[in-house]
């Protein structure tokens, strides 16, 4: 059955089958979405697609999205270059910036690593970060990717390899969700959260 | 936190976030994932876009997808024209295609009756269907809609209407799907597979 829907069609359902989280059953659905409803809503859609793909670029420094050579945070002279957290992707700035804690730089590594589909630190912007250290004289590195096994091979990478520059070099703790409930925490989590326990200071 | 991204991103997920099965999430990891594939592949999917919509339309008797005014079903001289399946949409075509049990003519409705969405028989195809009984000499009209609760108040409100013509109107069984387990079976499955049981011929 490869070729049941007229050709446009069909083109239009395998282009959107190749995005992320986006499966046979989800594409053909957003591709008869599309052919109903009015023109300008369509064209709309494609053009901030190409648009965004014309105007944003990957940050000089931090490879944070940017529409200048450098993004908005590391154009920003009131932060302190001293501290880099590092993150998989520009969302999970947006993530930090909301806790309002961090007054520091970033650096995305467009990724994490994961051998079984080849991405290694080749992949990712992990070089670069190195050759932050010197010039920004930068005094800790916060490993903040994701507490899953990608997120903490590629901390564990990067802590190793950080050890000859004689920087201080963290991880977010893992531990309960703030509001979670204990009873219906999974052990994994709980463990980490016994192990990362600290002294409560009255 | 309304304008966290650069412009060109926030509105590609806004964009992103309309289309059907698309969440906020799903929108951002799409539009970073578009921002981190090769520029020519994003182009595709623009062009895809565009051009589906641009040579699509919807068949001028049965509003089926197609590239000229009919439709290659309705081009079609050997199909049977007494016989209408009346689909929700172009896909559930292909589904009853693969059967290879059907070679009559169809009607896509472009959705099903659902009060609260304010889709009312107004927002169908549905007084084009009752426009091709008398033309096309319509003997039956299969009512193909989906097993649920929209699709079978479409089917019940169609078939109402159909009284005046005098048409054979009939409704596809529903029951417990072939290869499937009675124990594992919903009530309301179950219920109807008995409801529309049928005299065994040896």
């Amino acid at each position: 059955m490869a070729n049941v829907y007229t050709p446009p069609v069909q083109t239009l359902i395998d282009e959107l089958g190749r995005l992320p989280g986006v499966g046979p059953k989800s594409a053909q659905r957003i591709a008869f979405h599309l052919l109903k409803i009015p023109a300008e809503d369509v064209a709309r859609l494609a053009m901030a697609i190409t648009d965004a793909k014309a105007r944003v670029r990957f940050c000089a420094r931090c490879w944070n999205v940017a529409e200048q050579e450098l993004c908005p945070i590391c154009l920003d002279d009131r932060r302190d270059s001293s501290i880099i957290c590092v993150v998989e992707e520009s969302r999970d700035i947006v993530a930090v910036e909301k806790t309002g804690e961090f007054r520091g730089r970033y650096h995305v590594l467009l990724g994490a690593m994961n051998p079984l589909e080849g991405i290694g630190p080749e992949q990712l912007k992990v070089k670069e970060l190195f050759a932050r250290i010197e010039p920004e004289q930068v005094q800790e590195v916060i490993l903040c990717t994701n507490p899953n096994t990608e997120g903490e091979v590629t901390a564990m990478y990067i802590a190793r390899m950080m050890k000859p520059f004689g920087v201080k070099v963290t991880r977010i703790a893992s531990g309960l969700p703030v509001g979670g409930d204990l009873e219906y925490a999974d052990e994994l989590t709980l463990g980490r959260a016994l192990e990362g326990r600290r002294d409560i200071t009255n």
